[in-house]
């Protein structure tokens, strides 16, 4: 099999690995279509401590396993949960303390031929449904989690901070809701990406700073996280969508202040998105940058690394 | 009147101001006792600017006001909403944007001879309830906060982090809930009261690193805001209690990777409090360190500041 390596100070685009392994519980997976994601090029920068292949965002069709699903296209959900622990019990095996992570914690990930999958992880891509689309199922899982944990109101004010690959999925998903939402970002041309999507946009130039009932930080930056909290209002709900690696200067006084309802958001439903995908009413594709073949890895993950830039996918 | 003055950088004992005026919609209020809170202490280090009179935990009895309440003894909120803005239509007025706090932000406060405050925020002290326990009404007040905040449910594993007053008043008002809650702190003494009152206490030192459905961080340290992010179970609650004054080293990833609900809380409901009082459900006159004289109220200031201190009350 041929897939890129990390190895912990360079990744290297290798061919000698044989396929990865599967047992009754698992599927083999030949990838189709792979996503780069800030968390690999944060993991490039040493994140977890990780290495192997990376690669958790993907779509692809089943190679080897139970027979019903053999050449069925599937996406997969990144965390392998152990299934005997208290959190697992509890059906938040998302949180499991033992899980690995695809291309993340202890498992490889995605950046490659095949990609070996628990079948509890995997779920069935509709027919109808392009690679390219089914590819953002993912991030529009995170996006989607929002719903599972706040509730929104129609007419709650809402601004989603970031006009990133997650912050427009962000948007657009809260914007489904019926809530005013605004995405605020740094970016016109990113920002117009969002505003094709039928979410009203600002940029952060022209905004007058005010509140929202609900702010969303998914911009993955220190000052996002300092303009989130002046900009949530009294016991208003404050979501953050992105791990800022590091500690940094914050001061958290406002939080307490203004009783403010902070809200953590990491991995989604994935019946939510691909149900969404399906339905058309997310828009992904504008999304995509570039796909690059998987031999081209290095060179996609440093174009994937220049500001500004949309999805960068691989193709093996 | 005779007062304590603070000048933005020295507190003096002055007896030369007339009494403070008041209007139809307010009160003179004859200061019976105030108590020293650490936001008190944070003021003299030039927390919110503040100069003048400060105090705003008292109890007393009505000098100047209604017919029908003169002579009587109360308790009073802090914050004076404007009543005319959004949030305060929205029974919000304890976080008015044009509100003064008593003793904190544009309005003088308790330690003093007269206080002059708004009749809305005025409550009866019920009778049988002593003038030392009555002072208690606001800080244990913003202890019943939470439960207005979070659904606590009976077996929930709380810790509540710092063996402080608040954090002594927040555990005391958990446990009653029938939660299983753990007082967490560094100073045996201080546990002590926090047992007496019925609670399971553990030393710091004693502890072993573990994970709680609850976890509620009055220690007023960043050293406790990073023990508590780190022992909030995943999906699990951390309520803010103490504002933490100035920015400060933090990295917010565990709260998002666990996806924690981060509630700030702060002032909280006097009938709450008042009625735990009367009702002799929480312990707070264990709480008193030693009652000075007003016109000690200069020493008095410097015994809070000293760690370890108990509550400090003031009598003009």
């Amino acid at each position: 099999m041929r897939a890129l390596c990390w190895n912990g100070s360079e990744l290297n685009f290798e061919s000698s690995q044989r396929n990865p392994s599967i047992d009754p519980a698992r599927a083999l997976v030949k990838v189709h279509l792979a996503g780069v994601c800030s968390t690999d090029l944060q993991i490039f920068k040493g994140y977890m401590g990780f290495t192997g292949v990376p690669g958790h965002e993907f779509v692809g069709s089943v190679a080897e396993g139970p027979e019903e699903l053999i050449g069925k296209r599937v996406v997969g959900e990144i965390n392998f949960a152990c299934g005997r622990c208290d959190l697992c019990a509890q059906d938040l095996g998302r949180h499991c303390p033992n899980r690995s992570v695809m291309g993340i914690l202890n498992a490889d990930g995605a950046f490659a031929e095949y990609v070996s999958v628990p079948l509890t992880n995997l779920h069935r891509v509709p027919e109808g449904l392009a690679d390219e689309e089914a590819v953002f199922t993912e991030p529009l899982a995170a996006a989607y989690e929002i719903l599972t944990q706040i509730q929104l109101n129609p007419g709650d004010e809402v601004v989603v901070i970031g006009d990133g690959k997650l912050g427009n999925l962000c948007a657009q998903v809260l914007a489904r809701t019926g809530a005013r939402v605004t995405a605020l970002g740094k970016h016109a041309d990113k920002l117009k990406l969002v505003k094709a999507a039928g979410v009203r946009t600002r940029l952060l130039q022209d905004w007058q700073s005010r509140t929202y009932d609900i702010v969303v930080e998914a911009s993955g930056s220190a000052a996002g996280l300092e303009l989130a909290l002046a900009a949530v209002r009294p016991r208003g709900t404050l979501v953050l969508k992105s791990t800022i690696a590091g500690a940094h200067q914050v001061s958290l006084a406002p939080i307490v202040i203004n009783e403010i309802n902070v809200i953590g958001s990491r991995c989604g439903p994935f019946p939510d998105a691909l149900e969404a995908l399906a339905a058309r009413r997310i828009a992904v594709t504008p999304l995509v940058e570039k796909i690059y073949p998987l031999r081209d890895g290095v060179a996609a993950v440093t174009h994937a690394a220049v500001a500004g830039a949309r999805k960068i996918l691989l193709r093996p």
